[in-house]
């Protein structure tokens, strides 16, 4: 594609998508010819399309020429109600939980096979972590992800368990009888306890956050430095903001 | 528009958008027919391209078969330099702000001639604000708006000064003359103080954030109840978070 050789058989939404789509957290600017050839169209109509997404402010060019996501669309994106709406509601308990710990907080809904950190604060001198507010991440690794995985829909589960599973420490679970194990305790429990599984010095411990119909549509979890603090100290704190949290999301709270 | 009368000559991208465009904070979720209105389309076209925007992620439909603003478009949109990439860097400068005062934490960037809410920490017994992130408000009343005002191009204080400025309470500034004495000692002073001029029991500080060229790109402020502080006590804490911030983006340090 981009080439000119074959016809591009995708409808217009699909190609304007596509220019948004070529902009990743690894390539947050992009040059006319890059975005061209990411989203797979001539150059004459990427930079034809490109100048109505500036008009509107999807995109923005700076003065080095490049182009970069707008300010625009992040407004309208921030009526997401999985994102900025869920994060605004979760805040205030986000911030206690920061407060009573210094420690990295965070917040994360499933989309598909991944984790999407839809909020997150870092203590300045809190365990580095690997998340970014907007990033993604496997779901069998981190805390927020083995809550999220442990009461996704059946097909859901399935999926990922069949899928490779990678090891981002030695302590990351890959076998798949097993992880079906642990998200068994991560139901039976109402939280789970990820101990060096995304890095070896972090520690995270996570609970379910419920909907409406009391369905998990969210996780809340704590990060600390491995070895500093014992899990189970850890696990009614997470709990009760992931309890409050979802108060907050029940009809007669709900906005 | 939408009823077939009349040719629309707007391009499919703009149409897209234009669907995208519909859903605003009073209206954050739609039915299909108040989504084809509101874009200006026949209920068909609206019909596919939801679809399509559905299957990408930009919206997303419940069971109540209202369609809402997606979580891969907050996605995408958080890599928007002035969103989620500003608020990164300022977090940890806000989260300090905010555990030595407990009072509302602002951060702001101006869009044309309003401002733009990047982010917002709200202490729970702090005096109520009217606003929320990703929301718009005029420039002539808050501290940030008053700071991205006093440092905005020529052109865009000319604008603001001759538009008719909204008298939010008796105390905001309307005479264009006033305005004007204000925002210049706002650029001598380095601060901006609004008090009472958004709500009566809300008194605001507010300093610049400078970019790559020194620029003011953004605004950093405190929000108060009005007779709990003296401002002057507030103004070095709130100008040593944008200084902090503003180092956090000059070149050496910039991602």
């Amino acid at each position: 594609m981009g080439n000119g050789a074959g016809a591009d058989t995708r409808s217009v939404t699909a190609k304007v998508l596509a220019m948004l789509e070529a902009f990743t957290p690894a390539t947050p600017d992009l040059s006319l010819s890059e975005l061209a050839r990411r989203a797979g169209v001539s150059l004459p109509t990427a930079h034809r399309r490109a100048a109505e997404l500036v008009r509107w402010g999807a995109l923005e060019r700076g003065t080095d020429g490049r182009y970069r996501i707008g300010l625009r669309l992040w407004e309208v994106a921030s009526l997401a109600p999985r994102g900025l709406a869920l994060r605004d509601v979760a805040m205030p308990f986000l911030e206690d939980l920061y407060e009573v710990t210094h420690e990295n907080v965070q917040l994360a809904v499933r989309e598909g096979l991944e984790l999407v950190f839809v909020e997150r604060i870092a203590g300045r001198y809190a365990v580095p972590v690997l998340t970014r507010v907007g990033g993604r991440f496997a779901l069998h690794a981190t805390g927020v992800g083995l809550v999220l995985l442990a009461h996704a829909p059946t097909e859901v589960q399935q999926q990922a368990l069949t899928s490779p599973l990678h090891a981002y420490t030695p302590k990351t679970i890959t076998d798949p009888d097993r992880l079906r194990e642990v998200l068994a305790a991560v139901r039976r429990g109402g939280y789970a306890v990820s101990d060096g599984q995304v890095t070896l010095d972090a520690l995270s411990v996570a609970a379910p956050i419920r909907g409406r119909n009391d369905e998990v549509v969210a996780a809340v979890s704590l990060v600390v430095r491995a070895g500093t603090a014992e899990p189970m100290n850890l696990v009614p704190l997470v709990q009760a903001a992931g309890r409050g949290i979802s108060r907050m999301l029940q009809p007669r709270f709900a906005g």
